[in-house]
């Protein structure tokens, strides 16, 4: 039985920034072959970043990214790693480029996993399920694969297989079965979502049962736009026993040994011992055809064994603060923004946001600004002076009011457009804040104000990201009271305790507008993300005229949302609508 | 051999106003019964509108279109209308609805087009082909149908497809031929591109050889959101004769005579000469298979003779003005609004949307707003008045000095802070005027604008709809020219000939940052709407230097189009990124 010490890459990647995603996976291909690695394990699309969208339309996208891998077999080789087995994800294409504008999408493109061994690429596997639903679009932009590639390293065969491929039932993990394959590697850029750890191991033991191997499952960390992944990468044995398992939002390398069962004799032993590179055999199926690789060689003996452990689960609290953490500082690193800036009104929203940045960013990182106005309370005031103080962020005071009267002697405005003029004002301090020192505003509106569109349109909305845009207003207390408890607490008692209020008119209070929050959210939640209708709701317990007033707000508030002006479509393609590129895209046309 | 009389209802329909749809569908059957009409066809997804996107996920709207479709068939019936064949598109879904949180998207979910007759639906259809590219994501959305469905009506087998089942080769026309019918019906959300109507002749004609039998081909029109439906609608003859054509974007009923093959001896017709529903009779296949339901009684006799007629084409710059006025007249009334209020800068932007806006809406409707700086030439000025003048819009004078020397007075800002400023304080005064006096502020910036980043984020880039969005700025000039040709000018010949500024500091014009327009607008459209890379680029003969500068400012300006907050999604569904619904949406839970 042979042993095989692998590795799992547990680590960041960056849309577009192919050169750094490759030079990262040389950085640790040399870290796993440090520990003895007999082979290493990267996410899907390591090369390209995740989710790439569109920009796999571009065929000198694709060309760079077959071409990186290339190099990246041959630069491992050079770097003395060519033993080293290393799985990395990338994006291939069938045959040479087409000219993009005349293919159909998603034609040929693969979503790929390639297995690099002694300076070449000496396997591929394409991703045969394919996930089109949620923040997944991949029958826009991928051919399926209907092969199951088995590579025989060391005396075991090892079979790869990429993401979704793990969450459907049948097609490569029975064709695995099949193949009698001893580990199956799975690479995956799976995005984090509440709970999706608890989901994931029982998930991996369906399959590991149904191909009766040990699955190897290495996931991605870090940010990319309005995702983040959680890592949580984990080996588990053929009768479903967790062997190991990596932490969650952690970039590390899991290092396990795993006794395998060793393969029967080489299909295509004799014809690959010489240096050529290994044929593929191919066994035609009925189901998924199997292509199988043999490497030649043995593996390195191991003076030690290493068991990878099993990383503690994080609090629920913990895990999304760390996801909001994340997820902030890499849209910011990884837009290469200097600093961030938001405004602090005392209130708990931008205290959490504050708080946020400063643990992602560092207090010399992030700037608040107090835009006090006549409507602003004394403890508003104190309590952002407060929050400023806690943190050591960079604090200063903007009042507005001066500029809120140059409107109002100039225009005959009432009602809520003067209140709305406040938040817009407050706004264009911001924005010019932004322009005059770089800063990346920050906004603060929680995911219970978007959803019945509390909120002032290009005013307190105004921003390049928001950490608060996915968490309802009841999570934001609850973030607040958990983030108190770990270390120093900084943020305000006051601004947690206190009725939230937008301070637009005088004694204003969300209650004036809204429903309790208490029972706003779980409205909200299940007509927003579980697509209830009101009769649906109403069966859930939730009261009738509550649901309709908040089913009307939310309604209404969908415009709202789209603060980018649609426009009517006469291109080939406009923008937004049938143009969908990541923002944060660091692949540059050779310039 | 019978003669069948066709109408295809070219008509409007409005996304979630399934009582206001419906109510269309029996007046335009009145008027197709009043012309004699056997058959009346009416688009894709009448019942609903199109595209519904996210909504679908929602079962008490899909509940609501089957409810809709069985009441419509016992009203049309209860109109007196029973005899007249009517074809509908509507949203269907395999068995009682399923608790759609733990329903995988799309499934079970169909794109349907139904035969309501003698107060019954009598037939229906799943659309076979779901496009998912460009604008469509029917993968996401629906499952295929996998079989035909052929009625035999007045002795005439009548095949039902819908939509993209016409642009791809293979299945439904295929299965049609084998069926032998004498006429397809293709109902159509086909959204309007610049010379889509060129591509469709050729392609309905290719589709009826393919069935060997005539096609009506009947579309929508109106504007959804970003998409505009165009209608022409078409009858082609199996050898490729173009018997009828209806016009561009002109809401009419299509009435055509056919001479059509008779059916052979009727499978079921015995089984069926009660009053009873037909009864559905299922040939099974290796390709599809054909469901074929049988209809008793005569077509009643013709007294005359009715063509339809071939409507001219209209220019290609007549077709992209009346897709940008039907755009934006659809959005504003769809959406509710009673006007609209733009800044007018003197600039030929700002004077085509407010061409626009006055043919979409009339003047009364529109509302002009000189923002007037210390950096506005007078001739700005002047033509912007000239404008109000020749179009008979509101206008008013808003000078923004006062304003913006507030800011200035209390905060240090200098250089691309102080221009971008003017831009934001322009956009304050016109979100006050929205709120104050209920107006939809548009928005100027062309496409080329957007694409470089060329403008104020927050600023100019303010308001609720764009008609200039996916126009490029070499388009906007040929579109004003165009427009002065009919009948009175609205436009300043002014604001058409001088050199395009921002004036937002001295004596600046586009041409300080930008190429040529005429040489910028093909490196955009190679880039954005075909996905050249570089050396493509190049290699069409753009200067290299520019291409590189160019392609530089496009991804730059990638984050600023993104004017909506991203933020980390945490929730089973986070706005915009894996929630997506129209904009225009009048579905209301009952309330």
């Amino acid at each position: 039985m042979p042993t095989l010490r692998i590795a799992l890459a547990q680590v960041n990647s960056t849309v577009g920034d192919i050169a750094g995603n490759a030079a990262a996976v040389r950085r640790w291909s040399r870290a796993a072959s440090d520990a003895g690695a007999h082979l290493v394990a990267f996410p899907e699309m390591m090369l390209t970043g995740y989710p790439i969208e569109d920009l796999v339309f571009r065929n000198s996208f694709v060309a760079a990214s077959q071409r990186a891998l290339r190099a990246l077999a041959a630069d491992l080789a050079a770097d003395g790693l060519g033993e080293l087995a290393v799985v990395v994800g990338y994006v291939d294409a069938d045959g040479p480029a087409a000219i993009s504008s005349d293919a159909s999408p998603g034609s040929g493109r693969r979503d790929a996993s390639a297995l690099l061994h002694r300076g070449e690429v000496v396997a591929t596997y394409f991703k045969h399920h394919l996930p089109n639903y949620g923040v997944f679009d991949e029958d826009r932009y991928f051919e399926p694969g209907d092969a199951l590639t088995v590579v025989r390293f060391g005396g075991v065969d090892v079979a790869l297989t990429v993401c979704e491929d793990i969450w459907q039932a049948g097609g490569p993990f029975t064709a695995a079965r099949r193949a009698g394959v001893g580990l199956v590697v799975t690479i995956n850029a799976s995005p984090y979502e509440l709970n999706k750890d608890d989901v994931r191991l029982p998930l991996v033991q369906r399959r590991a049962a149904e191909a009766g191997a040990t699955v190897a499952y290495v996931n991605m960390i870090g940010g990319q736009d309005e995702l983040v992944f959680d890592g949580d990468s984990m080996v588990v044995g053929p009768d479903g026993s967790l062997l190991a398992r990596a932490g969650q939002f952690t970039e590390e390398l899991l290092v396990h040994d795993l006794d395998l069962p060793g393969a029967d004799a080489a299909p295509n032993a004799e014809g690959s011992t010489d240096a050529a590179k290994p044929q593929v055999e191919t066994e035609i199926s009925d189901d998924m055809a199997i292509n199988r690789v043999s490497l030649t060689g043995d593996l390195h003996a191991l003076s030690d064994h290493r068991s990878g452990g099993v990383a503690d689960r994080i609090a629920d609290e913990a895990e999304v603060w760390t996801a909001l953490v994340m997820g902030l500082r890499d849209y910011v690193n990884k837009n290469g923004f200097r600093s961030v800036v938001l405004g602090l009104s005392g209130g708990i929203d931008s205290a959490v946001v504050a708080a946020i940045a400063v643990d992602a960013l560092g207090p010399e990182r992030v700037t608040g600004v107090s835009l006090s106005s006549g409507y602003s309370s004394e403890h508003s005031k104190d309590d952002a002076a407060d929050l400023a103080k806690r943190t050591g962020l960079s604090y200063r005071v903007e009042p507005i009011q001066p500029m809120v009267d140059a409107f109002l002697a100039n225009m005959s405005l009432s009602g809520l457009a003067v209140e709305n003029l406040q938040a817009r004002v407050r706004g264009v301090i911001l924005m010019a804040l932004s322009n005059q020192d770089g800063h990346l505003v920050l906004t603060t509106g929680n995911k219970s104000e978007l959803a019945v569109g509390y909120s002032t349109l290009y005013g307190d909305s105004v921003g390049g990201y928001n950490p608060l845009k996915d968490v309802p207003k009841t999570m934001v207390w609850q973030l607040a009271r958990w983030r108190n408890t770990q270390g120093d607490p900084p943020i305000p008692e006051n601004s947690i305790s206190k009725p939230p209020s937008a301070e637009l008119r005088p004694d204003q209070k969300d209650s004036d507008s809204l429903p309790d929050y208490e029972v706003l959210d779980p409205i909200i939640k299940g007509y927003v993300d579980h697509d209830l209708g009101r009769a649906e709701l109403i069966a859930a317990g939730n009261d009738p005229a509550l649901v309709d007033r908040v089913l009307r707000m939310v309604d209404l508030a969908e415009y709202k949302r789209r603060q980018s002006a649609p426009g009517t479509k006469i291109s080939g393609k406009a923008f937004g609508r049938d143009r969908r590129l990541p923002i944060t895209n660091r692949f540059r046309e050779g310039v």
